[in-house]
């Protein structure tokens, strides 16, 4: 059975993983015969975010323990990732990717990637496997693999943070998945063109669907 | 266009709202063709668990505000809940359906209701509205309700506090949706009996159908 590795980051949209894009990644990858393991930084999370309200609430949270909520308590360290054991590894999106794993929410394209995420994407590209990335979540992949073509949708600021960062954005609605032959790289927009989480599902299944014709080859 | 009220109560499985099964009835009632909106009791929690170890935490989180993680910012407290808006209401589970809309989990059968969650059944049950319930969330029909006909899978502690409530419990598979005609309530066993995230998002999706069902007569 093929088994991908998922790296959350956080719990809710505005300072984690979207919940919505981890939850039908997961569910996407047993629809289609695969399996899956979570994975999450055991780092503090850059902030907390009340999300009725939108103001930071005085508090830390750990990335890896809040992210243990949306997978029922199993979940490891992202510093237990070893490629050997997977067949690619897929990152879901939420403000979270962009807070925690890297912080491109507060510098754009002069943002820094979270070590050990930059070490497992390394990892997955030595071992020439397939990554894939929803939402914001390839912002990452732009920094770090330098010459990725991604999609984040059509939002034009980040695609411009991805330009200079030395990637392509291709302008892609939420059902598209966007290919780069070169990293065996896979992108979706879900919720940065999706509407509702029916049109989430379609992203997330689209890019599980796709990766999954690659490891099956 | 019809509309479902879903009772949130918290965000994750072991101290909140379980999240699978709050994103796939959500995901199945747009699935079919309906709408939605989430509400939650403005209370603590009634405690904070490190979904990674079990262990208690040592913090406050309020139960409407953490269940917005799930619905991006999207819901309501549940004070404001209107019968008059809504075709039913539903309740996933987790163990906040079980420790902040109830006490089942510490008391069994010698439980009480949040009076705002009992309120809001009352008035769905005045109407003659359907109420969907997952997982362990039956429980708090049999309380309310006094003769409810339920299925919380085959659990038999649960199932045996049920019948000193006055319920009945049907041992039923995680597909099964259990009618009761006389409260036109619908009960689900996603989690008590699922065992995984693809079973529960068709556990979900069967209840979502059959309240459906019975709304378009």
């Amino acid at each position: 059975m093929k088994k991908f590795a998922v790296v959350l980051s956080g719990c809710g949209v505005f300072d984690g993983a979207e919940i919505h894009e981890a939850v039908f990644t997961f569910w996407a990858i047993k629809k289609h015969g695969a399996d899956y393991q979570a994975f999450a930084p055991n780092v503090d999370q850059y902030h907390v975010v009340n999300h009725m309200t939108g103001d930071e609430m005085p508090e830390k949270r750990n990335v890896l323990v809040e992210s243990a909520r949306i997978v029922r308590g199993e979940i490891k360290d992202l510093k237990e990732f070893r490629i050997d054991d997977f067949d690619g590894i897929i990152f879901p999106g939420g403000f979270g990717a962009a807070k925690n794993l890297c912080d491109f929410a507060f510098k754009g394209e002069n943002m820094s990637v979270l070590p050990e995420v930059e070490e497992v994407i390394l990892q997955t590209i030595k071992a020439e496997k397939p990554i894939g990335a929803e939402c914001i979540s390839p912002v990452i992949m732009a920094k770090v693999l330098e010459d990725a073509t991604v999609t984040i949708g059509t939002d034009e600021s980040t695609a411009k943070a991805i330009e200079i960062m030395g990637g392509t954005n291709m302008a892609m609605n939420h059902k598209s998945v966007c290919y780069d032959p070169k990293h065996k790289l896979y992108t979706t927009p879900c919720y940065m063109m999706a509407g509702d989480i029916l049109q989430v599902s379609e992203s997330a299944e689209a890019i599980v669907e796709a990766m999954l014709k690659q490891v099956r080859c």
